[in-house]
């Protein structure tokens, strides 16, 4: 087969629009040929135990599923029963961008909370954190936080072990959505473990898609007492591979080494290239320094079209004008500098 | 990374232990590179549609999923509303392999029937398909049938056609399973369309997996009236691939040529060559002619635990000592030799 | 408001077809007037745990609930994980009369067992309660038995404690159906206990409806450790009762003196007679000497009709022109003989 | 049965403590005796048709069901497709006091908006009624008020039909919670039809429990599209009653006549009649008119816990003190003049 699509086009939509990394390409290759049991039971996902126990500690146990959507909806119903609920941001993936499907699949309700920078706190978990034992009120088990946030923000390891310590003891238990750890932890400057296992998370969606695999994400569970339900919970979320093998290969090929970090530096940098690119141009207002790989501004509308007819992204807020610059694995500094330039380009436009 | 197995090691376990068929391999490093919108707006999730309209007909769509209980759930979620119910046989895939998936998720009653062979009829669908009006049953909506079965059985293009035109004549409509729906047609020496359009499917689940993909599967919908939920429920399923330009890649590299069917002819011919290098050995009972990859036999159970040390299978039913012998796209007239010596050896064993 | 009906009318349809017995509705007045606290934590419900426990011992908690459905629904769904599954006859009512609710409120897998009486064993139990830990499978986590059952049959004690026992080596819980649980306790002469709390099971539903309230029964816990969740479940299953004294007061005035065990035998007694009075009557075969308020029986389905128009009875299987005779708390000797007389006129009719 | 309450003792909690009122007992026994068609085929449930079409015209379809959470499931579902979602205010009590019901039955994603007096207004809706055709969102189908809202304030008949022209416009269904709809009616002086019918609500939770019955609601279609589907929910949601000649029976009772109005317009005035009685006493600060037949004030919590010894009632907001007194059908002059005593001493109390 051909390839039917320009590879030298990028834009700054979303880091998955970008395609796989070539050491991940290898890998896939690597893992190919012969018979390997299917669904689990294969020495590559064995293998991947041993990466994620290197990263996240002893106790840590990785199941590889399809996508962020699946990890999250199987880790949080993992830990809750029928009558549960989860308290969550209100920007949080799981309430604004997965169809409902916590709802849908697992019957969870969401208690969400406003929040000014995407990030919880043990104030405004308590916001939701209530109403124990009365029947009228779908009861809090779980708390969700998105690391870094759908923000672009990122919490520091003490901002989660407070978390974490006031949902213990409300006795409710943490789970992390890190569809974007990896860009955290390169922001943080800090091992994964730091701010997930030693704050005391419970279990976490581990993102490798959006740092440079074609697909392949993990729910991880840190906490030893939940991991029965899962490999139960995978397979009637639909989201059991038979040919585990090529999603565990990508993910140790992505985690045994430091390609998972190179890659979220790298996002992370461009991100940061742009920002200082495009700070000064006059009509563009940066709203918020980036952490990570994505910058938000505000420019007029009618120049968001036009600049998009050369680089793809995304409008945050239509109110407001404000836009989504995000950087990926592959973004280049040329991209960064042509997009300045076109932007700066039709800024002038008359 | 370098591979963790020996890919020279083959068994006839499932055909989902086998790996990525090479030309499927080069199509996800041709669509490799750059950027594609993310979701299915991309330019090969865009040319598979008219790849499958190529085989099923100028009104099919095509929604790529992640594995076949996805693409069974979110096609027959579809086609029923929330107190509505399906017709299948006791042994289809969606009512014994699933974990209870289409219950779970989609809260579906499964009206099982029990069959000789895997294969329901006009008559059979009548033990379940009444009760209409009745609030107290759930309301059958929906016929699932699995072409090729799971006891290795094929519908005829009659067949089919004789169910639909009954089903339709009950108000009801008409899925297939279609995890080895290759296979079927390389057995019927049919095209794909002239046992699913022509006949009168409505929408069916497209394997991709088994027949030597790394995963990818579709919802293909050949009753114009039903497209519009699919896309919805495709996400909050939990079924949308990001980069689904992989996914669509692979589906086009294996059906736009006849790589589909050159695996299907491939993996039931082997079957085929099992069955005659296995037949006549003293101590083997062929329990039914292989119409495509599976061989059902018959050995003592001791002699079936010392064979598998060196090929693994299945046993499919304990009390019988039935066992299941399936051919992949990739196994070869060696594999099955070496098969078949190793079990008349172990047959001869004292 | 006048009555609209006519009360003298009566059939052999169902038992609930029959109205409130006027001792419960006395209960209604007396439980009337001022002000009691909703939900129940009113006295009503507190002293129906008294009840309860006089009958079914010191461990046991009851929780009011508006019908069959919901008592079995909450029930199951209290003893099951989202990944789990129900052992069942497969003409228990959870798996033909309910609509699908325990698959679409639950997400419950039903694995059904063909029975030849409505009765489970140890050894037909055994044909579903496998693939433990096999993912692949929805995981038994509890088996439902009606007492008595939908075809007319009862367990003895010893039965019941035979599929405790078994049950509980397995690992999973029982449950029972008591829809009819007086009948049945009528037809054993045993208290309620001794077929219930003794012989091992762990919880059930209390039918209060069918045995002479306007409505109300009760999910009714034996095991202690699974009293927790039901509290919660019955909001959510939309079964929790605003003004629920009046719920409770109408199962004290059932089941505080001996006016649950009047009705019954009542019943079943008037189904004795019913079938001395029918069947030396030629042309009718009855199917089985009656055990609880049922009697079965084949008559010519033309007959049948004729007969309808005096008295309604539901056809039970149209195949074999099998019909169901039903007798309730009001059945009274007269309008079996009334019936009696019809039928043997209707079968010498030309 | 003796009574164990003291039927003297009233508060001010909620309009669910009271009793039932006296023509609804009588209905009740009026229903009673003989034999009738069980779920719904009676002919109280036939008459109760008229009734509801002569309060909301001919069109109109009335399903009774067992209580308010089950109405609104119920309604809601029936007009949402699995991928569907529900545009409400945040302190619906769908939201709110449902445990959840909707997200765990039927899989709904409420998309709650705060509101300033828990009523919606186009502009309001507008801010969750966007993504249309997005998947990544569940797709908004219908907008759900609630009339009176449960913060005591009424939409006139022209805000009502402002959001069904709007919400018809963009596609989305209206429902109407209607949970104290009678006592809107009141508050309004209108026939029920011309705030919902004439104002094009397309389906509606029509609430008898509060107002005077032991318990029963009704699922109202106005619109003729809908109805098919709530004979089959009501079923598998668990809320049809075998015997519903008595839920039946009882909403004749409040509907025939104008018993739903003066019990309506008794609580509103008994409400309004509180408020003239505790407006003027020092320490009390009412923080809104009352419309309906709740007042909400703002007292030192230590007063609040002294004047509940006497009268029971619930705080509203903890953190400013606001506390909620309802009136019932069965409030008196002399109990408001009672507790406005009691209150006034408790504030004047060192």
């Amino acid at each position: 087969m051909i390839s039917l699509h320009d590879p030298a086009r990028r834009g700054f939509a979303s880091d998955n629009y970008s395609g796989i990394h070539p050491e991940i390409l290898e890998a896939l290759a690597a893992a190919n040929g012969g018979h390997q049991v299917s669904y689990g039971d294969d020495v590559y996902t064995e293998r991947l135990q041993e990466v994620f126990r290197g990263h996240f500690g002893e106790q840590a146990q990785a199941y590889p599923v399809f996508n962020g959507t699946g990890a999250n909806v199987i880790s949080l119903q993992a830990v809750t029963r029928s009558w549960q609920a989860v308290v969550c941001a209100e920007t949080a993936h799981i309430n604004t961008d997965e169809g409902g499907a916590p709802e849908k699949v697992a019957g969870l309700k969401l208690h969400a909370v406003p929040t000014p920078d995407g990030k919880l706190t043990p104030e405004l978990i308590d916001r939701q954190a209530w109403g124990i034992q009365d029947e009228h009120r779908a009861q809090p088990a779980v708390v969700s936080i998105t690391q870094s946030t759908e923000l672009g923000t990122v919490y520091t390891a003490e901002e989660i072990a407070a978390i974490c310590a006031h949902a213990h003891d409300l006795g409710l238990l943490v789970h992390v959505d890190g569809s974007r750890l990896a860009n955290a932890a390169a922001a943080l400057d800090l091992p994964l473990r730091a701010f997930t296992t030693d704050a005391g998370v419970d279990l976490l969606s581990y993102g490798g898609t959006k740092n440079g695999l074609m697909l392949g994400e993990a729910v991880v569970v840190l906490n030893p007492e939940i991991g029965a339900p899962i490999k139960h919970l995978r397979k009637s979320a639909m989201q059991l591979a038979s040919k585990m093998r090529f999603v565990s290969a990508q993910l140790i090929a992505l985690l045994e080494g430091d390609l998972w970090l190179r890659n979220a530096r790298h996002a992370n940098a461009m991100a940061q290239k742009l920002y200082e690119a495009v700070r000064d141009i006059p009509g563009v207002t940066v709203t918020q320094v980036p952490r990570v790989n994505a910058v938000f501004a505000i420019i007029p509308p009618d120049v968001a079209d036009r600049v998009r007819k050369r680089f793809r992204f995304y409008t945050w807020d239509p109110h407001t004008g404000e836009v989504r610059w995000m950087c990926a694995f592959d973004t280049t500094e040329a991209d960064v500098q042509a997009f300045a330039a076109v932007l700066a380009e039709e800024l002038r436009a008359p």
